[in-house]
């Protein structure tokens, strides 16, 4: 049986993470109301027990908490307008992924209105949500966070309110995203030169994964060398980067093989060196991404 | 005391990586001779051992294997024709980074030469040549390389042999070594992004190793789709990732980051949905990589 002594949460959006949200909280025993902008997908919520409400309003009418979880701001944006004659006095906890100024603005947006409003941001996979392994950020009003960390709990894993900033949770978002689809993109690049050069998937599959088991432990040295503002090139220097990126493209290309992403990392490696920087190690790459910043 | 009934064993090239190969065929007791093109690298060696031969002949004249090691093919080749009065009938395992093809031309010019050859590519650090987690790739004659097992052994962790054609270890190796700078290019740039918005690179760091250790549990999976030529969009379909991508773009973007990386992945999603795989899983991307391949 439901336990009505949990807090209601209303879930607005119903793709595979919002189905994933919906359902940690249906888990967890809290009153769940769903709503999805195309109808069909809460029945299998409904038979867990959740409320299907037919319109966002209506959905968000019904609890005090309000997850969102949709494709972009633009259809958050959409959602909210729609039930903002409701939403004064309730929290929105927005964990639709977009840019730190989107995040800025729409908190801005439900100030103006005397919504209540917390950015978030899910790092990791649909299926971890609910488990130990979930990951979600924070940020907005901190006093807010606490209020209703209670019933995020149930989202499971790791729940971390990171500031006051209410885009600092999509600063994390996208610079850590950022890391993820390169690198999977670098993946995907390894693959296509392997069959190029008729080595299976599955034969280079072991090797890949122990140079992805490689990233890691570098990450904390890399880190303290960035905030030191101190590259000494003990390790990798950008010279030999730069080689070794060159032998990659050279030899992507004379596949035919779009080379594009690792020409973008030698272009960088090759002006840190025009700047100055050949003999530093690989870090010194942030100033030279930096280098044009404009704040 | 030195072993003498282990191999001799000469280390062409004392860069940071060849004096590590050399450290290790010392540590193992084989009489170990060094060479590099200028002096005073092999003091440190000298002291633990190593005979310091003062041309690239004389250092290959002292054994019947001989490891290169240098920045790339071009100082091999000018390395081995120094030497190549001695080098008929003696072995070389070039372990010097390069393409493919430099790996299968060297193989030819030694073949003409009398000289047998294997060709390798160390897939780990410096730090760890000779201890457990050493991984070099070998291609080339399996019974030459049989024969030389037992003293390769030596340089520690995993030692494989790939295959017959010379080129196979250098394939693995810039396949592989994609992966790696795009990661790694990929984590400046989110350290670059997380400094824009005042997140300060050891507060971002945990979150990086977190993103980073997600991807080798999902190389197999790759792997599958690829080898089967099928990409069921169930866990991150080209839509969402391109949407994803461009947020990153954006958001780099408005700081005055260069976005190229970034670009060049987005670029690759889109072309991808332009030739209608948009709901199709990321892997569908090695097609894309490979659409203007040439063999």
């Amino acid at each position: 049986m439901t336990d009505h002594s949990r807090t209601p949460v209303t879930v607005l959006g119903l793709g595979p993470m919002g189905q994933a949200l919906a359902a940690a909280f249906l888990a967890a025993e809290h009153p769940t109301t769903v709503w999805n902008r195309t109808p069909g997908k809460g029945d299998q919520l409904a038979a867990q027990g959740a409320t299907v409400a037919s319109t966002a309003a209506e959905a968000a009418a019904a609890s005090g908490l309000i997850v969102v979880c949709v494709l972009d701001y633009d259809a958050v944006e959409q959602i909210l307008a729609a039930a903002e004659p409701v939403l004064a006095g309730r929290t929105v906890v927005n964990l639709t992924a977009d840019s730190p100024d989107r995040a800025r603005q729409t908190a801005q947006w439900a100030a103006e209105r005397g919504i209540q409003y917390l950015d978030g941001a899910i790092m990791t996979p649909t299926e971890t949500i609910g488990g130990p392994e979930a990951v979600v950020l924070y940020s907005g009003p901190k006093d807010l966070y606490a209020g209703h960390a209670p019933a995020l709990a149930a989202l499971g894993g790791t729940q971390s309110h990171l500031g006051e900033d209410p885009g600092r949770a999509a600063a994390h978002d996208v610079a850590l995203l950022g890391i993820f689809w390169t690198a999977l993109t670098g993946i995907m690049h390894a693959f296509a030169l392997a069959k190029a050069e008729n080595i299976a998937a599955r034969d280079l599959a072991g090797f890949a994964r122990g140079i992805t088991d490689l990233l890691s432990p570098s990450i904390d040295g890399f880190a303290a060398n960035i905030d030191a503002g101190e590259h000494p090139g003990t390790t990798t220097n950008l010279l030999s980067a730069a080689a070794g990126i060159a032998h990659i493209v050279h030899a992507s290309e004379q596949h035919g093989i779009d080379a594009g992403l690792l020409r973008a990392a030698h272009a960088l490696t090759r002006q840190a060196i025009a700047d100055g920087h050949g003999t530093d190690e690989f870090t010194r790459l942030t100033d030279t991404l930096l280098r044009h910043a404009t704040r």
